[in-house]
């Protein structure tokens, strides 16, 4: 076997193997395969796709490229986010449904994002720690039902590496290389309950509602196939996630959800994504599930939860620093707001300071957006579109203007969750 | 402008422009574009090709990668093969169109082939130099209308580091990335009149006759662009060219053809070539060219330029080194031959020692085999098949005989020149 052969063998559209992907991805990890052989047979893969046996296949071998973890709990659940803007959706669901009993062991990134990962977030926290051993990870996990942690141990190097050379070649969009990143990561991590919220649109890594419904049956495929219960969730990601887009901000508004008093769009969506994770991890109907889990988001439950798991991780809630100087973006124009470009927003938060361009980057966790109206919502020349937190770095009024569309017309509220293939 | 983006914009389909194909070679050069980002490219280009004007733009662009000569002879001509196994026809040619009065003025390679290249044939001649400075390359050239060296100055950079790539990451066989590199590096070297003689078959390049046409028409299109005179003749290459396959029994082969006594294979087609050569060079009709070159091939005058052009090399055309041991190979069947697998004989004579598999490989210029029967031609149990000339390394009967076919009914002799596009 060599890799010219396979990179040919992929050229005229027949199926690897098995031992073949196996060889490629050994190849790649001991060096004797080159980044631009690996570079030259992702983009065939980008541009010809694989099929589904292949992508099951990769998927396994790169889960196996490392360690597995087995943390000994049949009710573990884990959620994922393919990310867009202002998506802090693991900070509210994860305590919550720990107050229902449903272990949650997470391991999540600082990404390269237009805010911080969720580890960033929950770094604004004052002295909240993100790195414990594996032992005091699953004694936490035991004892108060959730912990998360950045990294644990050497779980899937074959994709650490795969997907830094994809970031570089242009084949960060290829649906089944999407599909085995993401699932050797959450197989590898152990949960038998998987949550995925795919989000799609002009804020998000898939923006065409096809290609979305592919990647997810294909991801849902991969799970069945490795004996777990999982669901995936489509979303809309044209406007941000909530009213809050920066990590500070972000914390505060998931304590408000929290609380019971979160964005509509926001608390819809736990309460869906809620309800998926506890229905699989406690083994009842979704119906049932759905009551304690409203139950848990109105009752306090879930915000003492959330209170525990800051405490076990060191972190004080009274402290999460806010950027020095504020300003209010007065609207313009009146009517309905028909767009709000979550890209641009995204762009702009980074651009105050929170969010990495590259990964020495040091962020702002004090900075950000925080929007008072949504699309749908009806607006007057003066009222306050957005609030923006900044320090040093600022934004001007047209920069963020720019990223509104109005209409005189009525506008219906976008249908948030999109449809759940499971 | 970004690499990235450019990646992006060939995987839509869409059409790359001058300036982005010129930020492409310049970036590749000065690295800042990295060998795994070209190398995504060029398999996007390999699996869904270049337009006419990109591929026109590119080889533009390659060719000002670096020097250009200019010679200053109106009437030079320049031959490519794009390489089979036998083939010698450059050392029949040249000498043949030189003794006409057409200036030849050759860069050649040494090659990564089953046998050497030009220059590795040449040089089993006891002597024969290959490299010279520009002033007595220009010389040489103005006082016997030949000469021909290994390299000369620092001609299209672009595609010395381009090919490397590309013969790592499986994209060689790309139509318009091939069309670029051969034609950059012909318009470089400055010949006003350029005849290729494309190899179609299974010991060549291309072995699909669809893409040697596109090819050929790609490559007279480059030339006109660039107000060339250029000929692309289509030549099989499922046997052997001639009927020898190794350094010095090539050269003595060619030296043969000049002296009228060739293989009539080898010397249709160096009447063909040699006939488009004077053609262009001459600005005369075909027929008139044609006539010439048949006159020079029998009246001894290319020859007579052969060892010319020898001696002006340092050469000494009586010292060609031959392997110590000789072994004929008896034919067990008998019948009409139906096929001589070009490409394992070529691997067979590589075997013996005549070829490299990595560049740093030494060769043994006087090994190799001689075919006594081709392609259409009636052999008896017994008969002598070929002789293979050997020192260290051999090669067993049965390895040789499993390059043959056989036919009970008469086998027709392949044509050699199948199509001729200009």
């Amino acid at each position: 076997m060599d890799i010219l052969d396979i990179i040919d063998k992929k050229e005229k559209r027949e199926t690897l193997t098995k031992e073949e992907l196996q060889y490629v991805i050994d190849g790649y990890l001991n060096g004797s395969i080159k980044d631009y052989q690996m570079s030259a047979l992702l983009t065939e893969i980008d541009l010809l796709g694989l099929s589904e046996e292949e992508t099951v296949n990769l998927t396994d071998i790169m889960l196996k490229s490392g360690e597995t973890l087995d943390l000994g709990f049949d009710n573990l659940a884990d959620k994922h986010s393919t990310g867009g803007v202002g998506d802090k959706t693991t900070i509210v669901l994860a305590p919550l449904v720990a107050s229902l009993g449903v272990k949650v062991a997470k391991m999540s990134g600082r990404g390269l994002g237009h805010t911080g990962g969720t580890i960033d977030k929950l770094e604004s926290i004052k002295g909240f720690q993100t790195s414990m051993s594996l032992e005091d990870f699953k004694k936490q996990v035991d004892e108060i039902g959730l912990a998360l942690v950045g990294q644990m141990g050497n779980l899937v190097p074959a994709d650490k590496k795969i997907y830094a050379l994809r970031d570089v070649t242009g084949t960060v969009d290829s649906i089944p290389l999407i599909a085995s990143s993401i699932m050797s990561k959450k197989l590898a991590s152990g949960a038998k309950n998987i949550v995925i919220d795919l989000k799609v649109g002009s804020g998000a890594l898939v923006n065409n509602l096809s290609e979305a419904k592919e990647l997810a049956h294909l991801m849902v495929k991969i799970g069945k196939e490795n004996n777990r219960n999982i669901a995936c969730v489509l979303t809309d990601m044209d406007e941000p996630l909530g009213n809050a887009v920066g990590n500070s901000l972000e914390v505060i508004e998931a304590l408000n959800t929290l609380k019971g008093d979160g964005p509509e769009d926001l608390t819809n969506l736990v309460i869906k994504l809620g309800t998926l994770m506890t229905s699989m991890s406690l083994n009842i109907s979704e119906e049932e599930a759905k009551k304690r889990i409203k139950e848990n988001l109105y009752n306090g439950k879930g915000y003492e939860k959330m209170l525990e798991w800051v405490k076990a991780q060191g972190g004080n809630i009274k402290e999460i620093p806010l950027a020095n100087n504020q300003k209010e973006i007065i609207s313009k124009e009146e009517g309905y707001i028909s767009h709000i470009d979550a890209l641009e927003i995204g762009k702009l938060s980074r651009k105050l300071g929170a969010g990495r361009l590259s990964k020495d980057d040091n962020i702002d966790l004090s900075v950000g957006i925080v929007l008072n109206y949504k699309v749908g919502d009806y607006v007057n020349k003066g009222d306050v579109l957005a609030t923006i937190f900044y320090n040093e770095k600022e934004i001007t009024d047209e920069e963020f203007l720019s990223s509104y569309k109005f209409n005189k017309e009525k506008v219906e509220k976008p249908k948030l969750i999109i449809d759940i293939i499971k």
